[in-house]
Order: C-alpha cells, then structure tokens, then sequence
C-alpha cells in the first residue's frame, strides 16, 4: 500500500498523537481505565462544542453519517414537522433519513454554492416543528451556513441540530450560546483521528424531549438513553471501539493544546493563501459570496480547458490526493480540505510544488510562500 | 495504561497480525486499494460463514450490536410477525430491537443455561412469521442453541437470522448448508480484531425480501441496498472505518490459514482441559446438558464458600481479566472466554498459576498440562 496526501474534504491525514495511540493495550469495554478515558472524551468534547454543564457529550460507534442519524432517530417521531436546510449532499441525506423516519419534512432549498436563506429558514419556522436542521459547512459545496442565525431564531420554539462535521475542532462553534440542540461531527474530519466514532452533544432540552417520546427509539444501538446509561453511569450498553477511543482522545487533546482560536486561524490563513495562488491561474470561486465560503473546504471551479479527471490522476501519481466535485459538480470543481491535520503549509507547499510543474507554472509557489509570510504561518 | 490478559467472552486479546495492521497508511474509503481490501474481506467472509456465491458479506461500521440491529432493521417492517428465542441477554436484545422495529414478537424462552426446545420453536414457525431469530452462542449463559436445526425447519417459508457472535470464525458454521439468510458477528470475538465493525453476511433470499418491502429502511446507515452501492458498485455511501478494516482483514485472513477446523478443535480441546482443571476444585458447569455446551464460552458455577468479586479483584490485579455472570447469574458463575486469542494454552496456564496459589490448588496446573498432553494441544 502506498499512502496519499489526503488534501481531501475528509478523512484527513492522521495527527501523530492519534496514530500512536492504537498502540495501546488492549482493554475491555468496562475496563475502568476505559471508564477514566471516555470521561476525559466527555469532558474535552464539552470544550469542543462550547455545550452547557447539562449536555450529553459522547462517540457513537460509527462514522459521522451514524452521528447524523442518532439525531434524527432520537428527535423525530412519526409523523413529527422539521424543517431541513438542503444546499448540497449532506443537507439532502438528512432530509432522507428524516423521512425515512416518519417525519414530515418541509425542505428550505439553496443552490449548491449558495447559503440557505436565513429569512426562508425564519417564515419556516413560523409553524413551530419539531426540529431545523441545518449542515453548518457543506462539504460538497463548500458552502457555510448561518447555523448560528438559524438556531437563533428556534431558540424556545424547536429543536436545533447542526451538522458540525466541517467546523467543530477547527472552527468556532457555540453549542449553548447559539442554543444548538444536537450537534455531530467525525473523528477524521477537524480532529485528524481515524474514522469510525462520530463525536455527538446534546442539549439538556433535546434529552428531555427524548424522555417525553410517546413511542420508542427504533435505533437501539444510539438510543440516547441507552448511550447515557454507558457514558455516563458506566453500565453495559454494547461493546465500543477502544482503540478509536484511545485515537481521538490523543487528537483532542492536540487540538485543545493547540486552542480552538489557533486552529481556526491556521485554516483560515491557509484557505486565504491557497486561494490567492490558484486565482490567477483561471481557477474560480465556486462559492461566489465571499461571506458563504467555509474555510475548511476550498470549493473552485476548474479554468476552461483544465480537465479535471487526468490532472487529479496525475497528482494521485505522485502521492496527492484531493477530491472533485459530486453529482452536478463532478468534473467542474475541485474541493480542497483544510480541515485538521490537511490545514499544514508545507503540504500544500508539496501540491503546488507538483502543480507548478504539470501546469507550467512556477509562480504558483512564490504567491503561496508570499501570502503566508505576511500571515506569520509557515509550518 | 496495564494490559490485562482478555480471557472474558469479549474482546479477545487482539490477533498480531490485525494489531500490526493498525499502522497501514491512512486511506480515503473510496482509495481503490480500500476497495480491492474489501473484495478481498468480502470473499473471505464468504468462507468464514459458509455462503453460497449470492449472499452480500461486507463489514457494518459499528460492533456487534449495530450488526445485529442492522438485520432486523432492513428484514422487519411494522406489523410483521417475528419468532425470537430467548434464553438469555443476546436473545432478549434482539426481541427488544424487533418490538423497536414495529414488529409482533413470539418469544420462545427457555431458563438461562438451558438452550431453546426445537419442538417449541417448530410448532412457532408453522404460522409461518416473516422471520426467526436465534442466538447460535449465547455469551451471556454459555449455552449453544439448535440454529441449524431452527435454520432447516425454517426453510423455504421463514427468514432466518442467527447470532453468531460466539461461533463464526471459530466453530463450524454453515450458512448456506444450514439455510440461513442473516448471521452476524463482532469483529472483537472469535476473530480477535480490534472492535468496531461487524461482519454481515445476508442470503439472496433476504435481499429480495428487502427490495420487496413496502416502507423504506429506518437505518440509512446499514441499509442493505446502500452498503451494497459501496460495497459491490463502489459508489459512496458513507465513510469507513479503514484501520479496523485492515486489521479485520488480517486476522480473518489468519483464521482462514489456521483453517477453520483446526480452531474449532483447539477451542473444544482447551475447553475440556480447562473445565478438568477446575471441576474438581468445585467448580460445576452451567450448563447442565453437555449438549447445550457452547465451547467457545465456558460457564462455570463457583464453588460453595469461593467469592467472586474478591477473587476476580485479585486475579485482576494480578493482570488477567476473567467475567462473572450477568443479571440473575451475577456473583454466581464464571465465563471464560477460549474464542480466538484467547483459546490459547499459554494464556490459562498463566490464569492457572495465579489461581494455583490463591486458592492453594496446585494439582490445578497438572491436570490441565495431563489433559492437553493426550490431545497434543500443548501450545
């Protein structure tokens, strides 16, 4: 196996701390050292997602997709109102699996490379449903949200979940302040962990929604009540992936040491440099409003006559991996991650360097270096 | 962090191999090296569960549970008719899971310690439900229920599903020959990976039953038809635990080397040595029915006047972590754990010597070594 630079929009490189600590002994489930740990992880993931003393913090056992659906399965019941902000992929699967369980889904609909509309979200909400839901960085689009805003206007009123899988780790995110209700993300996006345990919060408010259910929680095995009965009165529940545990405490633990602020500004200088050294080359924002562009993924649009496909292969060649458009955009963007251990500029050093020579063109370099001088981020 | 030596019913002191595999370059789940290492595991579950060229077999992104769950997820829509034989934790959980999927549970009980009654079970199937389910091993007793049996009296007019947590990779199972549509198994069982994936196998019957289904699957996450998109079409539906699916693929890529046989006869010939060892101390089996005698999780009632939290402590702290029972058996019985890893001479001869000197038993050591000599089981 030869191994990629993954400048993807997700998994990330891995952070070294997190890769050394697969190597610890194995433990049981039980093991009170285990117990020990997952309390840190409970603790440090209240840092993470600026949630209240009350909130349930915990890593479902699975990617961020089972993150994504332990919301849903716990906050609907059938024939309950939410409201879905769809501009992109992952807006479009929580509406899915909304209605796959039973809810009654009214979908607030932007184009891909746009915002959903604050004003459309707030009209919607006018009805009071159960739940919004809103994806806070669109992966696929590239796109930020005004998930802030939206739970906002919610507050008192209906539920909020954010999806948080882009920014939580490497962007600031306020889970009590904005009044955000339940909030998901995966280990190997912001955080730099292997894949596979999906770091959830959940509010005092949506806990005690759960309790007043009048039918019970299909999903047995991210039953909130079911997952609290593990984390936090230590008794058995199902058996958890401890060398994943052990892996994203070690990164957490990283992204806390280094602050919340710091990382923030790491992929935003970053984003900035990269951007400025592609522009002139014909490459264009797919996201035209500046104030919509998430940091931690870099949405272009490819010039004319660049084919997408050969020049992705020709970099996959040389050991760098970054990841084309999906659906409509396939062949027409590219999505550059800037999340965790991918915001480094010395590897984006290593693409351009490859770039500058596929496409014959060498000042590609000397803006990158340029820009990032003049931020203090050279490392 | 200590490493105690895993001798409980799950997880399993990690295979080396798979603990080697850990430190595989990071992939993305779309990587077409990730997609040849899941073909590969594909094929090899195929063997390990004894399934004809048409079932799926892929890994669910979750432990043993969500592999359970994920079954009668996609075979139960609400008002279906399910049989569930219960006769102890495992079974009773997949009763649970089935009322949360909406469906009308028969359960067809038997006391703990006891497997289920095939006559029972027979006169249930001749309303002909949509599905029975059946723990193969149950870990929470040490009992082997009749699956086959169950399976073959099924056949043709029943979906079957059978639990097996305790069994595939380690003792004969037979898919395919039997007439099973959905098995299971933790990836941190008989296996000895680390956990957090589950193995599935469905039959082609069970994938026509689910594109027959009249409402969608609730559990996006393992939806038979969207784990097949990435699994057979390569398409992506969520991300993928790729460092457990390495380490999965080298240790069942090692239990198919040892050959499935050879581990089924090193766990029934330790089993025997190890009850030998300890029956004359007082110790009694469970499971009073040696028929019913599940090899690869020997339960064992404590002798009058031994404790077993204080001795459990002690064996603890001495480094070997050994599980007492569950619910009404708890303080009562032991379960020694001989699945994978753990069913190796060296590790209960070092359980023995510490056990030797705290009970001032030490004939203990002689009769096992006696034992494994005359099966030529001696590493």
């Amino acid at each position: 196996m030869t191994e990629p630079l993954l400048l993807t929009p997700g998994p990330t490189p891995i952070q070294p701390d997190a890769q050394a600590a697969l190597h610890k002994p194995m433990l049981g489930h039980m093991d009170p050292q285990v117990f020990e740990l997952n309390a840190r992880i409970q603790r440090n993931l209240r840092r993470m997602y600026g949630a209240a003393e009350g909130a349930f913090t915990a890593l479902a056992a699975g990617t961020g997709s089972l993150g994504m659906e332990a919301g849903f399965a716990n906050l609907l019941e059938p024939g309950d109102e939410i409201v879905v902000c769809t501009n992109g992929e992952f807006g479009e699967r929580m509406a899915e699996m909304s209605e796959r369980y039973g809810a009654r889904v009214t979908r607030i609909y932007a184009e891909p490379g746009r915002a959903v509309d604050l004003e459309e979200v707030r009209a919607a909400l006018a009805s009071e449903p159960k739940l919004v839901a809103v994806v806070h960085g669109e992966t696929s689009t590239g796109v930020i949200n005004p998930a802030p805003e939206i739970a906002r206007a919610a507050f008192g009123r209906t539920l909020v979940t954010v999806d948080a899988v882009t920014t939580a780790g490497m962007m600031e995110f306020c889970m009590d302040e904005w009044g955000v209700d339940y909030a998901y993300t995966g280990s190997q996006k912001c955080l730099s962990a292997p894949p596979g345990v999906a770091p959830i919060a959940v509010s005092a408010r949506a806990l005690e929604a759960v309790r007043a259910r009048k039918t019970p929680v299909s999903l047995w095995y991210c039953d909130f009540e079911g997952m609290q009965a593990y984390w936090d009165r230590r008794q058995y529940h199902h058996t958890v992936p401890v060398q994943l545990h052990y892996a994203l405490d070690a990164a957490l633990q990283a992204a806390l040491d280094e602050g919340l602020e710091a990382r923030a500004r790491r992929t935003i200088t970053l984003n900035a440099a990269v951007a400025e050294a592609l522009l002139p080359l014909g490459f264009s924002h797919f996201v035209e409003n500046p104030r919509d562009r998430l940091p931690t993924v870099l949405a272009l649009r490819l010039p004319a006559g660049l084919e997408d496909a050969p020049l992705r292969a020709a970099l996959r060649e040389r050991g760098i991996s970054i990841t084309g458009g999906l659906g409509a955009t396939a062949g027409k963007i590219w999505r550059l991650g800037l999340m965790g251990e991918a915001a480094r500029p010395e590897h984006y050093r290593r693409l351009f360097r490859e770039l500058a020579v596929l496409l014959g063109a060498r000042d590609l370099e000397e803006r990158f270096e340029a820009r990032l001088a003049g931020c203090a981020l050279s490392h």
